[in-house]
């Protein structure tokens, strides 16, 4: 039997992979759980065979190391993460850990004049504690120790799940999980979008990580008879909130790459005979440049304001979450779509709608992604799917990558033109 | 002590009739409960003190009867419902029952040329049991005997509690209870609604009872990631939903009377970052005119379907319920009309959004209603209140209908002008 080219490889381990699961028949593998216990055991033993040095650091967090020229040479860190949603699909995150692992054990031929340290770390989808990107954060150093005594829905703290784990807490507390000599982050991850789909192309480089805000919106107006009282002298909170509604999508439309979304709705007192006296709803404003997403979030506060006095109803808006977007380093995106055109293949670039853990590491070197086009932009759902022939364009644009990456032009005091 | 005026002594009678409650502290008299058998004997000494001689049929409809010249004479019938929905106001159907018996004490001196029976339902509001209208489909002589297999909530049948109630189920089922002679029904009743007290009028007169149709809405687009899917890429349901909503306002908006009520509305996954997949949703919409409902709901109907193509999401809409409007008898409210001119008040016609007991009794004789002011146009609720003025308006307008009633003028083959 030949052996089966990289991308084969990659697909099959990812198969295995998602065999890793709390529960029978998905693919659940929630932070410091057995299952991922289980996966890192996996994706360890697929490091080791590639020439990788392992360790685990104090978040959970797998480190494979290909050394470089000299002890202190400088490091290029490739991550992702190895945990999941539940019931979630297989590429998602995983992609780029496995695939960076055939990517090290090409590297090792390349003479590169940098380390690579892969990070598969393990708290992504901050599904299991009201906490996310534990792992990519404590890469940063900047893990913070009040999240110790964050609880799970079994009402096990954090502190306890790493001890439990086989971790020490009070290590990550001291941030001594923070990589050192990282010049430069690289993360390969499925879109997660519909966007290269549509495009009919397989990848695309990332120019940014939307920063994202979040509203709760109370609409009061006047509850009443749905017989009774007349169009004119209504209050109807649920007429304002759809005409509130269509605004919000009207500002994002009117904004490229600007994305408004109403998610959660509920109206009170919820009868079919009676006139809507509440509207509750919320509002997911995205951006990949913050001054873009303030002057949405102003055109949305106006608007809403503007309908909330034509229809006499209350309005409150309170912000519930706010996330500054992450630019991805002008460098590495030049040299990512360098790579992608010299493999014979269109260039878009794109913005991340979704976090990654890219942004956390941010603060501690310049990010670049890769994204790999999926099936339908489905994405944490078991119908997840990349195409084998993508994978491998991935992987050649990647090789490519690692051999146009040059540490120094990367060195503080030279940033980016 | 002075005797106090009527109008005074109606209200001190409301306060008393209030008192007949199965919770303290609230006003809640279900049908043929002990709280309903308190109330019935409260106003049954009254409608004796009036010199009325009574009797309970076999719905629970106490009847007071007021003689006509002869045995065989014609009757007007005046009615209203003694029954309550769950922490009641105090006038909401019961005013046209104190009102009435003060009427008959009234036309005992008047000499009319016809009998009056006042009637007190004690089913208009349908809580207990899954059927409503009991008493006046009774009168009326159209008492469906399937209707005594409805069971409330404790599992009692219709048949139990009218037996439990000292009845006899099987009159009832043989519609023992229909009205015989009656020329014409009138109804004295709280508008339910603001128009009156917005245009500072007492009195109303109500032109049609509305009729009703209802319907289920599903918008079914496609649930996506609240970043990553571009706002040209979606198939948002909420948006679609939002712009539905606003259509059929504006289609009731447009025709006058009509009035059209998204009371209910619920949205899934229901999540903060999720497009929205799905959203259902109910309309509730009411006219006068049979006609003018019918040409509003193929409005609404080709408006949602229009939207739903250009918004590209699927539209399911099925109706759930379906009520033909009555049109009150255009004598009767010529001549509560004039009443109303020659007591030196402003006449305003009106329709009613809400159900009464007329609708029932309209396949009996011809039907009239006078529509009270209440304040805020608030109902079924605590807050109910009316004034005491009010009552007296009514009081005078109704001696003065009575005195203007002349049966002939109703005989069949004598139709409406």
């Amino acid at each position: 039997m030949p052996r089966p080219s990289d991308a084969a490889e990659i697909m099959q381990r990812l198969g295995e992979l998602a065999a890793c699961t709390e529960t029978r028949g998905e693919i659940t593998r929630l932070f410091l759980t057995p299952a991922h216990a289980q996966a890192i055991s996996l994706v360890c033993g697929w490091m080791q065979q590639a020439g990788l040095s392992t360790r685990l650091d104090a978040s959970g967090t797998l480190v494979g190391i290909l050394p470089g020229p000299s002890q202190d040479a400088p490091v290029l860190l490739i991550g992702s993460h190895i945990d999941t949603v539940r019931n979630a699909g297989r590429y998602d995150g995983c992609l780029g850990i496995i695939t960076a692992i055939t990517l090290a054990a090409r590297a090792r031929t390349l003479s590169l004049p940098y380390a690579i340290e892969i990070r598969a770390f393990g708290d992504e989808e901050g599904v299991r504690f009201p906490v996310t990107l534990t792992g990519a954060h404590a890469t940063a150093g900047n893990f913070n120790q009040t999240w110790l005594a964050a609880r799970d829905h079994n009402d096990i703290t954090l502190a306890t799940a790493l001890a439990n784990f086989g971790l020490n807490p009070q290590a990550l507390a001291e941030n001594t999980c923070a990589a050192h000599r990282a010049f430069a982050y690289l993360e390969i991850h499925i879109e997660q979008g519909p966007v290269l789909e549509a495009a009919n192309i397989p990848l695309g480089v990332v120019t940014a990580i939307s920063g994202a805000a979040r509203f709760e919106v109370t609409v009061t107006g006047r509850a009443g008879h749905a017989g009774t009282v007349p169009m004119s002298q209504r209050q109807d909170a649920l007429t304002a909130a759809a005409a509130m509604i269509l605004a919000i999508r009207d500002i994002a439309r009117a904004r490229p790459n600007v994305v408004a979304t109403v998610g959660r709705l509920t109206v009170a007192p919820d009868a079919t005979n009676v006139i809507p006296g509440t509207c509750q709803f919320t509002i997911d404003l995205r951006a990949p440049e913050d001054a873009l997403r303030h002057q949405a979030e102003h055109a949305i506060t106006a608007a809403l304001h503007a309908v909330a006095h034509a229809d006499n109803v209350a309005l409150a808006l309170r912000q519930t979450h706010e996330a500054a977007a992450v630019t991805c380093d002008p460098r590495l995106q030049t040299i990512l779509a360098a790579a992608i055109e010299k493999s014979g293949l269109p260039i878009r670039h794109l913005p991340s709608g979704a976090g990654h853990d890219a942004m956390a590491i941010a603060s501690l070197c310049p990010v670049g992604m890769l994204f790999v086009r999926c099936a339908g932009g489905v994405s944490h759902h078991p119908d997840e799917s990349v195409m084998e022939s993508d994978v491998e364009a991935a992987l050649h644009v990647m090789t490519q990558t690692l051999q146009s990456l040059t540490p120094t032009d990367f060195a503080p005091g030279n940033p980016p033109a």
